[in-house]
């Protein structure tokens, strides 16, 4: 079943960023950081629009420049404390769609077939909100106690029960759920029935220090660069 | 408190690998992988003794070569199927001190620092395993049920809960338990008084993949490569 929904891409973006200033419009490798999830929903030819919600008037500029629209965020929706659960509510009060896929500028390392699939997903299911999760299969301590595996035996890691974490690269709501959940009180961040999808753990990646910066670079190198095969004399 | 304590370092080593053939040879950026682990050992200036321990005659080579101890796996622990159980024990009979520190080649993304805390942290405590962990403040579900947050409210995540998992980059066993333990017929792995040890998350690396082992090279020339800050013309 393919439901052939109507969807539209927001990215939200702050100018600010105490550890990184201006991170939005800073270069990472070959283009500016808002640049990465603007040109990957442009890649996908599946979102009637793609709009960059952001209070910033540089950004706005930014996201112009580039092709995309310009939501203005009320600046009371800009502070430390506004959450998703706010801007993502005024921003559809204003879009007409079925779902909104919130793209996230702190993941420049996702692929176009991971966004491609994501799309896919929402097409062929029905869920109300969709969180993009790594999946890993280490052994686990919670609370100061082992979660998914016994300090008794040493198992194969492959044998362990998943660990999900939620990573915030790609979001979907259905519009319909999200605001009647807000209207009514309850958070629709989880809200309805919620699915979750699987991202290549090499897509995911924090941009909170310089050095998350580095390494992002890193990574996005090293996806062009053939390292020539060399090995130990002996 | 320091104990003071006599250690002595292990790096396991097969040279086989699926996916990434005699990898423990291969140049990852400037050095082969097995030389990150014993120029690792050696810089901190506190083992007794460093030793690589393989079943391979080639990787016995490379040890020696580089200076290090060659401790001559028996082939009967060197299948898929023996586990660190067994090779250690074999490894501590024939081998005098406190403690035994495990440094797996797998990760070449550790720094001299991370180990050097390690050492004090032995020395300062008293545990019988001492394992190395990431700790990680993310809304996680295990089961498919959320773990550390309430799809009820959307919290910021550092109010959450870390959930903290194993990574293997380094691990440390008080000989006398894990023999008796192992005597006992009782898992010493995880045996008698665990400490956790948490480590930076970007020296945690896997290295099963092709993929993986680009990563870890991008990661290690983002460490030297000082990025020019650049920002978008508005």
């Amino acid at each position: 079943m393919n439901h052939n929904y109507k969807m539209i891409a927001m990215i939200p973006a702050r100018l600010g960023s105490k550890r990184i200033p201006k991170k939005n419009i800073r270069y990472l490798g070959d283009k500016p950081l808002i640049q990465y999830p603007i040109d990957l929903c442009n890649e996908t030819n599946s979102f009637d629009s793609i709009w960059v919600n952001t209070e910033s008037e540089e950004l706005g500029k930014a996201a112009k420049k580039l092709g995309v629209g310009f939501h203005r965020r009320p600046a009371e929706l800009a502070n430390d404390t506004a959450t998703n659960r706010e801007f993502v509510y005024e921003f559809l009060h204003k879009h007409e769609c079925d779902y909104i896929v919130m793209v996230n500028t702190t993941s420049p390392l996702l692929r176009k077939e991971t966004l491609e699939k994501f799309i896919h997903f929402i097409n062929e299911n029905d869920y109300d909100t969709i969180v993009s999760v790594i999946s890993e299969k280490e052994e686990t301590f919670y609370k100061d106690k082992p979660l998914n595996f016994s300090l008794k035996e040493k198992i194969n890691s492959q044998f362990l029960t998943p660990v999900e974490k939620i990573v915030w690269a790609i979001t979907a709501w259905k519009k319909e759920t999200f605001i009647s959940l807000q209207d009514s009180g309850v958070n629709p961040v989880f809200g309805g029935k919620l699915g979750r999808f699987c991202i290549p753990k090499d897509e995911s990646c924090d941009l909170d220090t310089l050095e998350d910066w580095r390494i992002a670079e890193g990574v996005l190198t090293s996806r062009t660069i053939n390292t020539k095969e060399r090995y130990m004399d002996l």
